[in-house]
């Protein structure tokens, strides 16, 4: 087998979606990032929105294995990234898609660095499908979890004990 | 399937090495590094040493991925990156090895992001054991073949001129 380039191992991906697929999770695995924003939003119930994101970036220059995952998930976006570098991201944010075609993706197809990250991120899917962020115990429950993704909270704008301080009581 | 953390998936992945392995590819496609170094070495033929290498780094907290990497090459060693980040280094350097376990791997196995330099790393591998680097020629193909990897010597200590001025006539 001579796969010289990426466009050949694309093609030889089209008839092995299986194979590829243990592939795409190595990837993700390296490259990939589940992520939990929460973001200042008047008009929701406790003034902030909880936005569960499932992203991979790029160099522009290897586009192509956006497009793999693109392909992989049947949704996404490809995007540049603003700023100087020449970075393109991958992403999938409606929360119906991650629930439907991101999750049991990497439930069958599992990640090993990834793996606590991912079962965060399935455990704030699941409460947000039960509406528990409705309540302010869900709330602050999914809350503290996100800021358990990630590093602990480190670059987000607000701490959790400032975010949380603003919920009414 | 279960798995909540970073060894469930190493056992998962026991009895599944052909997934195991697109699995591998993946994450080294996003992680991994195929360089060639060429380092002043005053006992060889030009005055310099020319070192392949395969390597993989990865934080601390995750050494199971590069146990993996070991097991799935059956050959390798792992290492803390000296300073102050606690990052571990898998990396397999000798010739030897790299012949006979990671380019048949990854011709098995293939690259997408990284598909161009593996072929530019097999050639020189390949023109190393044909030894055209003992002939002048042949270490100038091979020097220039290695500068034109990764970023085209950016971070390398000599130019590829400078390195090239120092070869006797």
């Amino acid at each position: 087998m001579r796969l010289n380039n990426s466009a050949d191992v694309v093609n030889y991906f089209r008839g092995k979606r299986h194979q590829r697929n243990y592939y795409v999770a190595g990837f993700v695995d390296g490259e990939g990032s589940f992520s939990v924003s929460i973001v200042k939003h008047p008009t929701q119930k406790f003034g902030w929105m909880i936005n569960p994101c499932f992203q991979v970036y790029q160099h522009e220059k290897h586009r192509e294995v956006l497009e793999l995952m693109k392909e992989t998930f049947g949704t996404g976006a490809i995007y540049r990234k603003s700023g100087t570098h020449p970075v393109l991201n991958f992403s999938i944010d409606s929360r119906r898609s991650i629930m439907e075609r991101v999750i049991p993706f990497f439930e069958r197809y599992p990640l090993l660095v990834k793996a606590e990250t991912f079962v965060i991120f399935k455990e704030i899917m699941n409460a947000m499908e039960k509406k528990e962020h409705w309540t302010k115990d869900g709330f602050i429950r999914i809350a503290t979890l996100a800021y358990s993704m990630n590093q602990q909270g480190k670059g987000r704008k607000y701490t959790l004990k400032e975010m949380l301080a603003t919920l009414p009581d």
